[in-house]
């Protein structure tokens, strides 16, 4: 059986066990409207380095303005995946490798696009698989802001 | 020239150049006290999974009880390398892989050991490299939280 595609971003994707996914698969998220204000919060909380703290500062940088941090980009992305590929456990990553090809800037309309690109069954684990992930996160010109790849534990609809 | 190791976390290290680290360098950071109230906050706004939002709900699913977003340890996680490793022109990602062997807890106070382990000069761009730096995330006990490996851009004194 094969997940629906959910392109829109709108519906409420139903819950997804192993035997929902395929390799190919693909899933479009809602969005997620940046602004000055929550790049400088976040940067508060968790990133002070000037260029995402001041747009002054951030003239002067190696970003020539304001930038989200990284972090920033990938929680957002976390958000927009969660609501967008609903799998039946959770979505919990063993491990990620991201890269920032350009920050997210102010006036970005984020969203995320995630494909399915492996599927490997558990040999120890029957109904148990490590699922990889490609989650782009791109903004309303469709420019690439990150690029994510997790993988991540599904799980049967038996062994749930 | 090899830049002091900061062991103590609580004196402000000078900015670092190329020239001031060496492979093999490490540094120490201060710590993080994580709470629950913290947690569900993140989640919240970035990671709404109710293993992250509730503690009855998260008594049942595959953590066992509350568990912080693997990207909430993450932003934590550069908050406490930003302070304890200041690069001269700030601390820019160009790519990382973060690998989560167990999840922050509430009671956790995290701190930052990061290592410098490949300093690779630019051959286009004389007085800038690409730094390889692993951090790991551990907690008052030493547990692992999270392993990360970043490769980061930094420049010579003369090219600043």
């Amino acid at each position: 059986m094969t997940a629906p595609t959910d392109q829109t971003g709108t519906a409420a994707p139903r819950t997804l066990y192993l035997e929902d996914v395929a390799v190919g698969d693909r899933f479009v998220s809602g969005t997620h409207a940046m602004d000055a204000a929550q790049i400088k919060d976040f940067a508060r909380q968790f990133d002070p380095q000037p260029f995402h703290l001041d747009e002054a500062a951030a003239e002067d940088s190696l970003f020539g303005g304001l930038a989200a941090s990284g972090w920033h980009t990938a929680a957002i992305t976390m958000k927009l995946f969660v609501s967008s590929l609903p799998m039946a456990d959770g979505l919990v990553g063993a491990g990620v490798e991201v890269t920032w090809p350009k920050p997210t800037r102010a006036d970005d309309i984020l969203h995320v696009e995630s494909t399915i690109t492996e599927i490997k069954p558990s040999r120890s684990r029957p109904g148990r698989a490590m699922v990889t992930v490609e989650t782009l996160t791109l903004n309303q010109e469709g420019e690439p802001r990150q690029r994510l790849v997790s993988r991540v534990v599904m799980f049967s609809r038996t062994q749930g």
